[in-house]
Order: structure tokens, then sequence, then C-alpha cells
């Protein structure tokens, strides 16, 4: 069973079962493009009806063939997919391309007959790539088991982008996008419903491409988060992006995705927060893949975020400089020596201002661009350029204009990237290699994706993040709600602040706890049974003295034990507590997700929680520094700085609490289904955080 | 003096001063386009060192021309325009287009010269165009007063939009991206520095062209809201849009703005609220503002929001889902017939949902296009259809697809809007008239932008928009800060509820407010002189009867009393207020904003008001339903409405609250510099809101 997936996309042989005589049917193309693009390999038709199939030799069965395949491409009806893959196994292929749709995308039947294909290729060490794929290419090697009519349409190249998609049209957009710019594509990889082979297990093969840049993912659900994760790890170490799409971001979205690949519904928010713990940048659509993976290719990094723009547009300018504030780049001014050089190169009614005006001055002054060049060279502030030329025409030398901006960056090292609106223009810079965008906010944000991936890398490399744990999700056993007092203690064993508390069952009990607390506590009935006490009225708060909290005591014990003789609810004291006060209420939370696995929540606290929903997730495990910043998103975390004379929050035991808390979540293996706490109260005066309300839910006693 | 723009813009006769015999110079360009484009009027070339130009008779000075023209281009340099002016004036012109640079985009001592010219001019009657402005252009009469050098690159044709831009720049991109796309434009106008012609005054007049179906305009600062709010009557009434760039968005581009045309830095949620209010559209960029423009050009418009997808690829209908959904459209299912018929055209393998993935089956199938289309047209649910071809090649006929879209767009009026990424794809959709876009993203967010269209404008019409007030800021005389009981008495006169409070200046006033208000109360120091009243002590709360209340009374007496006769602060007596409970605390407050006038805020209130930043603006005057949906947008009005058991806020007596305030500020005349009410107290049981503490700042006696 192969596992290098490396070698499964450079085979040394292919046959195509369902193979075709005319080249544009999907059992023809891959034949016609592997002879077309020199794979060196030999490729082997297989139908039975014919002897002879676009001038190559036809075979009538796998068995006929003179020596056993690498990988087969399976071309043929739903059915009949079943017997082809007994002929991959009894040839002792190592894996098969299935183009053939019917399977997990119409439901739960074909989702069935799905698994078996798998079961059947796993017993005889087969790989899958599909069903439902359009195939996967190797444009090196001329392997192209793919049957995108996109490659008659823009002629393949080899080069440093590697596409994997689970959707074959995706994987065709992005290459027709990439090959209209002029970049190269090495791999073209479609996983269809990813019965065997996932988008994650591709892209960690590929990522460790020596010539491989750019890693660019379309996905509509995440089968093995674990597997991407050491897909990112190997991009870090070679300082390569992962530029994604994740659809099914909406509910509609998901619906259709799931009729679509059979993808799963998973909750979006956490695909958002998996990607940015894992340092994947996230896109919106096709479009975008292609847009920005042109910054990345020329191997440039920023060494910070000061950028210059430079334009012939004024408009351009002011654009240019609101895109900077928005991607949190700084735009550098220049002062001295540098100002009076720029002075001296402008035109005299403009002022010698980043974003740098050339006006229409440059149309009889040509010169003007490359001397603003040098003297922004020269100053050696800049770590990134962005130009704009929205308007060319008679009078601009853009044959030039792009040369010199070729040069400037292959001799300074610095990032530039170009907004152009005009095709001529565009190719003019896109010739001498430079990343050209159709709007200013476009060529800023592209900076900005760069300057992110250089703090992305570097965080990544410092502080690699933890992969995420593999173990089912145990849906079997019964669930077992614990009471406040046991959910109290078993998070306090796991290293999380509680609040100090006393279970009492007598009056005894009571005034101990009081002398141990004291004044004020909250007094709250414990039962297993009941999650909402408030709403039962089984909560006392603000009881100030020994007789206020007697009273309180003798009253929810004998509602408690009422309704355990009514009712049979479990009965489980009074709980005694502390009154804690704090500046915020927040809640926090962790569950186990059917995709991500353990998952913990922080956000707003109150009764008001879902309706504010001000939350925010992490992956567990995760580090201190994720949890910090996952805590510094929450809108209510713009109150937490010191102001007006009150001391800021201990942001850093917040965060502390959180990966405890998620680190519990995954040595319990599955055992801690969820955890709810709200109130977490939260204080400014350096007090830690604290745990007042809790409900713990564990798997119960297998049976 | 002209007021009608519509007239400068449809010149009989035009002279040029500073014209030039080279036509790619800013004073040849407007002579070789004027001819080229077949203006039926006058062309007048100024040059006293030629006698012909371009093949024109040339002259001295425009006093020897042998009549007056309508329209003076003054291309000279800045020093010599006043000259100019002079000229105009003495040949009694109606106006000048001043391509000069070199003044407010300067700096104070450009802004002062360019006030003089606009005072000569205004004294003589001539309107002007800009300085600072690359001209005005009319298609229709091919009256090009413009020297864009993109007029050589897309050949002008007349058609249904109009460009205005204060950014010549700005007006050539948006010409050229429309061009581009084979739509014609009539008006490019750009206004450069506005001296006298506002960029709202062209929209203003362009509007009512009853040929024009689009408006399109740029700007970096807005001088006349009220000219603007004027100029999206005339839309509103003629049901087309005004697609809008506010650039200067961030404080950065503020900045650039500033040094390019010399623009006021403004508050941007300001622009946004008055964007917003008056039903304009906002868009990011010159792009979008083409992109978009495309939807409205045919003239359909959607009776709902209930939108078709449909694509060859399952992917597009993934993100066409998410996009639809981002956008609040809803993608209707089909039922019954309709989904029987559906069934029939797809292939089997796949479900007929919308979105229609008609998957690539349509390569051998291509019959499939044309019964869906069939199918959707017949159910007649679809108000909206969104076609995705994200790719195209052999096997697929877009001859026919398009001419099919077409037909169908035409026979039932249904707006569509198609995604294709493949140019060759795209022109043959463009030319049936059907509008293109580069993702499924931006197609659906056109039709999301039309659907907002039909709404707005609905609204505008049902309810139109009140015209900001005209008055000058008023910062000449002094500021007077009202202290507590004046200012609840003044925002009580003007209808706003506050908190019932009485002030004393005796132990018998204070037992006398206790029998009238009733306990809890609290006590607060009254003086003009201070606004931090609890950070000097100087507020008691829950005051539960008359000793507290009297104890309170004499501390707070005597402190006041001292720092009266220490300090010389106005003594203002003890304020007993009852003690008013709110669910949630508002903040509430009015501004006068130099550009847009009066403005009133609400927002999450409380001492964390400006840490939170959740707060809407109104520009005054606004009516109740702008006001619901103002507070519709702040994040804590999720936890408005009835949960849990609470009943909802009772958001209309919020709404008329600030309807008031604002109706005030505008009654006001700048009289009222400022309100300032924190907290108010909005309850959920059915009680109006309360103002619990407000400060009002009047204008001073003038001196």
């Amino acid at each position: 069973m192969s596992d290098n997936i490396l070698e499964l996309l450079a085979p040394r042989s292919v046959a195509i079962l369902g193979a075709s005589d005319n080249p544009i049917k999907a059992g023809g193309r891959p034949i016609d493009y592997m002879r077309r693009y020199g794979f060196a390999g030999h490729v082997y038709p297989v139908n039975p009806k014919r002897a002879q199939i676009q001038g190559l030799q036809a075979y009538p069965e796998l068995a006929a063939l003179p020596d056993a395949p690498d990988v087969v491409v399976v071309s043929v009806a739903g059915p009949e997919v079943e017997q082809a893959i007994d002929q991959c196994l009894a040839v002792k292929a190592r894996a098969a391309v299935i183009y053939s749709s019917g399977f997990a995308e119409l439901g739960e039947a074909g989702a069935a007959q799905q698994r078996r294909l798998v079961e059947r290729a796993r017993a005889g060490g087969l790989r899958l790539f599909g069903p439902n794929t359009q195939g996967v290419a190797n444009f090196r090697d001329g392997a192209i088991l793919h049957f995108s009519t996109m490659i008659n349409e823009e002629a393949g190249q080899d080069g440093p982008v590697a596409i994997v998609s689970q959707s074959g049209a995706g994987s065709s957009i992005v290459y027709g996008g990439l090959r209209r710019k002029g970049i190269g594509v090495r791999y073209m990889v479609a996983t269809g419903n990813e019965a065997d082979i996932t988008a994650a297990e591709v892209l960690r093969a590929v990522a460790a491409d020596p010539d491989i840049r750019v890693l660019l993912l379309y996905i509509e659900s995440l089968k093995d988060p674990a597997v991407l994760a050491q897909a990112a790890r190997v991009a870090h170490q070679r300082d390569i992006p992962i530029l994604t799409v994740k659809a099914g971001r909406t509910q509609a979205g998901q619906l259709t995705a799931s009729s679509h690949t059979g993808a799963l519904a998973g909750e979006d928010t956490l695909a958002d927060a998996f990607l940015r713990q894992h340092g994947i940048q996230r896109v919106a659509d096709f479009r975008e893949l292609v847009e920005y993976s042109q910054v990345f290719i020329g191997g440039q990094r920023p060494r910070g975020r000061k950028v210059v723009a430079i334009s012939n547009s004024g408009a351009t300018c002011v654009l240019a400089a609101d895109a900077a504030e928005d991607q949190g780049l700084a735009l550098c001014q220049f002062e001295g020596d540098g100002q009076a050089a720029l002075k001296a190169v402008l035109p005299s009614f403009v002022s010698a201002r980043n974003p740098i005006d050339m006006t229409t001055a440059l149309l009889g002054q040509p010169h003007i661009y490359g001397q603003t060049l040098e003297v922004v060279a020269a100053q050696r502030q800049a770590d990134m350029i962005c130009v704009g030329f929205p308007i060319g025409g008679e009078g601009y030398d853009f044959a030039d204009f792009s040369a010199q901006t070729g040069r400037f960056a292959l001799a300074s090292g610095v990032p530039v990237a170009v907004s152009a609106n005009q095709e001529w223009v565009a190719q003019a810079f896109r010739a001498q290699g430079v990343p050209v965008f159709d709007s200013e906010r476009a060529a800023m944000r592209a900076l900005g994706m760069l300057a992110r991936h250089v703090d992305v890398n570097a965080a990544a490399l410092a502080e690699p993040a933890a992969l995420p744990p593999v173990f089912a999700k145990d849906e079997a056993g019964d669930s077992v709600s614990l009471d406040e007092v046991a959910s109290l203690a078993a998070l306090a064993q796991a290293g999380l602040p509680v609040v100090q508390h006393r279970l009492c069952r007598s009056a005894d009990d009571v005034r101990h706890a009081l002398r141990e607390l004291g004044a004020p506590v909250v007094a709250k009935g414990v039962s297993s049974d009941i999650t909402h006490k408030s709403e039962l009225g089984l909560v006392r708060l603000g009881l100030a003295d020994e007789a206020q909290a007697l009273a309180a005591f003798h009253d929810l014990d004998r509602v408690l034990r009422g309704l355990s003789a009514s009712q049979g609810i479990q009965y489980g004291g009074v709980l005694l507590a502390r009154q804690q006060r704090g500046a915020f209420e927040l809640a926090v939370g962790a569950h186990i997700d059917d995709v991500y696995g353990p998952v913990v929540m922080v956000g707003q606290g109150g009764v008001l929680v879902e309706a504010i929903d001000d939350v925010q997730f992490l992956v567990a495990p995760f580090n201190a520094t994720q949890a910090r910043e996952a805590i510094g998103r929450l809108r209510i975390a713009r109150a937490f700085g010191a102001l007006r004379g009150m001391e800021a929050v201990d942001v850093d035991a917040l965060a502390q609490m959180l990966v405890r808390l998620g680190d519990w979540m995954v040595q319990a293996q599955g055992q801690v289904r969820s955890v709810d706490a709200n109130p977490v109260m939260v204080s400014r005066a350096g007090v830690a955080p604290v745990l007042v309300d809790a409900v713990v839910i564990r798997a119960g006693e297998t049976s």
C-alpha cells in the first residue's frame, strides 16, 4: 500500500479503463494529453471493443497488459467501478483514479457503495483517487490523468504551483487562471469524493516537492485535520504559503456541498479557527486563489510592514493609502535627504509624500518614474512597493517602466505589486515577472498577505502548532451530566481556577462553610438532573451572614428533597460558594466536534450569550499565544485594556485557563464530551479569572 | 450665472486658452477629440504664438474671437489662470474648465488663490470647473473638453452612464473600464478641486437626463451634502442608482486626499451614514464601480429576493450558495412538477436542487442548459438568475448558451448575471447584453445590489429622506456648558424623555422631592463647571429613605459650596432623581459636524463607551425608519429581542427619541453645539427609554 503520493503522481505507466478513441471524451482526454505533453512512461488504453485507440494498441482488460500499470484511470459507468477495482487489484496496480460518479454525492446508498470500494482496495493495497474526480496531473512529467477541458484552452507548463482541490472544476479554474497569467503549474490534483486519498494528504506530499513555492487548496469539507496540520508544518519549514478556499461557509453553501462531493457539514467558524491556528491563509474564491498566488511566486519576502505606494493617479494614491491601512501596512514618509531627493524628482506642484503622486506630469517626463524608484531604493526604507498605473496610453513607455520595475525588484529583493487596468499594461509588467493586480486594493492586499505570511511562518517555526489528536468521537455510550460539585471538582483537578465552595448537607456544614469562605456567599441547589438552576429558583445570591445562609440552605434543601421524592430527581445537597465579583462575565466551553475533535470556546457570558454572539473558538490543543489572540478577537476584549484609571484584565491568566481546558479535553480522549462554564468572572485588579458555575458532561461507563 | 449644468455640458462653442498644436498635449487633446467625435459647435483655439492649430484658425486672445464662446478650457500655467479668468469674464463666457494645477491641493496659499478666482468669477457670472481637473466630456454631442489619454485607448460611444468624479484619473479609469465592456458613456466629468461646481451639483444635473440609467460617483470629500441629497431624490424618482466610491476612508487615505484635491477630512462613518440614509450604494473602488454598474444597464428589476443559480461546476454551485446567503438572497427550491421537470432535464446522478449543477454532462448534452432555463422560466419562481460558466472549451457551444440566456432575459424580464473566467466566454454573453462577472461571488453581489436598489428606491419614494439643513457651523461665539438641571430641562422641552428629578437647595426641598419621586433616589451635585461628577464623588446612588437622602444632600451641598468658595466653581444645588433601572445602558449624543451638520449618535453606554465602540450615527434630520435601522445595526441590539421569557426592548420609543433629538438639533440652527447623554436607561418591559444624565453645550450669547 503506497503512502508515497508523490510517486503516485509520477507513475511510470498508466492504463485507462474505458479508454476512448475520441480525444475530447473523458476516457480519451488523458491519452491525448499524455501523448502531447511528452509522458515518457507507457500508456495502455483498455477497451475490449477496439484494437487501437488514438493510434495506440488497445487491450481488452488489465490482465492482458504486457506489464502491470502503476496507476489505472477508471473511466467507466458507476456500476462497473467495482469490477474495475477488482481488475486493478488482480494486476497489483498501485493506485486507481476513479472518474466515475454516482457515489457518496448521491446520499447514503452511494456512500455505502463507496465504502465497499475502499474496503476492497485497502485490503489489496490499492490507493484510490476519487470517485467523482476529474483526475490528477503532473506537468513536469506529462503525467496528465486529468480530463479537464481547460488543458486544451490554456497549454500546460511546469512551474512552482501545486493545485489541490476537492472539486475537479475547481482545479481546472485555478489552473486556467494561472496559465492565463503565464504562471506554470506542476500539480493539478482533484480529489473528488475522497473515498481514500484526501486533499490534505496530497497537499502534505506536494509540499515536500522542492520546486513547489505556492500551495493552493480548495476544500468543501475537511476529513483529516491532523494531516492538513502536517502539511502546514512541511510548508512552514519550506517557507511556502498554503492559500485556501474553504467553501460551504454558509448553511446554503453546506447544503449544496453535501450534494456535490458528499461533504460533511462542519461549523465554518471552526474551519476558520483551525486554518488560522495552522498559519493557513484563507481567501474567498478561485479568483482570489489565482490573484494572490502571484505575489508568492518570485520568492521575495518583506522584512517588515513598511510600504511605499507610487502612482500616476492621485485617486489611486488615496485608495492605496486606504488599502494600506486596511492591511495593517505602514506608509513610511521620507525625511531630510530622502524628502529633498523626492522633491527634486517630482513636479513642483505636488507634495513629496508617500503615496507618491507622479501625476499626469509623467506623460511628458517619463524619467520621473525611474528616478522615483531610484530614490526609494537609495533610501532603503521600503519593505514593499505598490505601484499603480491605472491609466496608460500614448506617451507612457510601459516597456521601459516595466523593465525598470523588474530590475528594481531583482536588485533590491523588495517585493513589488503593480495594479493596472489595461491588459497591455498588465502584460508588460507580467513579462518582467512582476505580479499585476486589477485594483490598488488587490495589489495592497497581496502585499498584506505576503507580510502576514512572513509573520505567520516565523511564529509557526518559533512555536509549531500542535497536531490535532486523532480519536473517534465516542457516541456509543451514555452521556453522564456531572452535578455542579463534581463538575467544579473535575475542572479544578484539570488545573482550572474554580470558585471556592463547600457542599453542605446540614446546618453545621453551612456554619463551617461560612467561616471558611467568608460572607457574602451564594447558595445553590445541586442535582445532576438539573442544569438550569436559576430558572427553578435554586440560586440565592448575596447571603450576608449566617442567618441568611442558613435560611437559604433550609429552603433549597427542602425544595431539592421535595423534587427528589416527587420526581425522582437526584439530590446533591446545597453548595455554598464565595460570591464572586468581576468586571466582566465571560462564558467558556468545550466540546468534541465531528471533524476537528476537541474545541474550546470563549465569549461574552451571561444570559444573553447566544444573542450577543461574541465568541471565539480554538481547536485543541493550542498554545497560550493562540489563546491570547483568540481572546483579543472578542469584541468585549476592546474593554480589557487599562482605561479610566482601571487596571487591565489579566489576559495571560485567561489564556492559560483556555490552554489547560484544551489540554484536558485532548487527554480525556473523548471521554469528556463537553464543558459549559458560564459565567467565568474576570476581574481587572490582577485577579485571575474564576469559574463560578460549570457543567461537565462525560461519557458514561461502557456497557 | 448659469445654474444649468446640463447646458454647460452641452456648449454651442468652446474656446481653448493655451491651445496646443500637439494633439497629445493637454491643450491639444480636447481640440483633437472634439473634431474626431463630431462636435457640431465652434472650436476656437487661442494661442498668441500661432496662426493655425491642428488645422483650425487660432486666435491671440478671447477678445479676438468672432463670437463669445459658451465654455472656455483654461490650459495655462497656474500663475496665468487669474488673467485667463479675466478674459473669460470680459467676453461673458458662461463657464471655464480649468485644467491648471497649483491651488488648494498645495495648501493654504494655493487655497487663498483659489478663493480669489472664485470671487472674481462669481462676481461676473462665470461658473468654474476645477481647477486641477482633467475636464468634462459629453459623448452625445462630441463636446469633449477632457484631456484624458484614455479616450484614445478606448473609443468613446454615447450610452446610459454618467461618470462624475473629483479625480480626473478616476473619471478616465471608470470610462476605460466601461468601454472595455462595451458599455456606452454619455458624461465623463471631473470636478477637481471644486472651487465652484461640485461633483454633487453635476450629479444632480445629469441625473435628470432622461437617457441616463446609471450614475457613478467618485468623491474624496463632500462639500455640499444637501445637493447630493437632492441628486439622490432625482435619481430615486427615475429609479436609477448612484453607485459611489468615497475614498479617504482611513486616516492615511484622508491625509493623502488632502494633498490630492484639497479634500477636507471628514468622519468616514458619517459619510457611510449619510449615503445610506439617501439610498446611495457604496462600493470600494473604480473596479467595483465598473463591475456593478453592468447589472443596472439593462433596466430589469427583480420583484423579490429569490435567486436561482445554475452552473456546469459543482464548486461554483457551492460558492454561489455561500454568496447568495451573504447577500441575503434566497435560493428557492423547486417542488412537485418543477422538481420533476428539473429531474427530467438533469443527469440522473445529480440531485435536482437549486443551485442547479448541470455537471460536466453539459459537455456531451448541451441541450441541458436551454432546458434548464425553460424549466426555471416556466416555474416563474425566480426573481433573479445567476449563471456560472467557469469553464468553457471544445464541446461547449457558448454562442448558443449566450443567445439563449439573452432571449430568456428579454422574454422574462428577469435579471440575469453570468460569471465566467475566460474572456471569450465572457464576450459571448456581453454580446447578448448579459452582464458578466469574473466570479460567482461578484455576480451574486451584483444581483444583491440590484435587489437592494429596488428596496432602497421603494423606501425613498414612500418616505423621501429629508434634505440636510444648510447652516454654517458657528464657531465664533463662546460655548456654554449647561449644568445637569438645565440640560435635562432643555432636552425635556425638546420632547425627550428625561428622568423625574427635583433640584434641592434645602432640607425641605429634599423632603418634598422624596415624597414626589418615591425611594430609592440618587443625589448629584450640580454645577455647570463640572462634567465628570462621579469622578469627583458627587453622585450618591440607592438612597432608600429620607434619612439617607438628607445625609447625602448635606454632604454634597457642603462639598459644592466648598468648591464654590475655594475654586469659584458655579454652585447649582443638589439634584434628586428617581433611581432608574434598565436592562441596558445606552449612550445618546449629538454634535455639529463640519460637513454633514447636525449628527445624532446612539451606542452602548456606560464608562466603557469608547472602548466598546458599538455606535451608529444618523445625519439629522432623519425619520423613524432610519433610526430603527441604525439601532438595529448596533451589536447590542441583537439582545433587544424577546428572549428567555423577557420582553423585547421598545425600539420604536428609542427611535422616536433619536428623531426628536435630531429635529431639535436642526431647529436650533447650530445654537446647540452638542448633547451628551450617558447613560440612557433602556428597559424591556414596554417602558420607554429614559435619559438619566446629560450635558448640553450651547453657543453663548453673541458678543
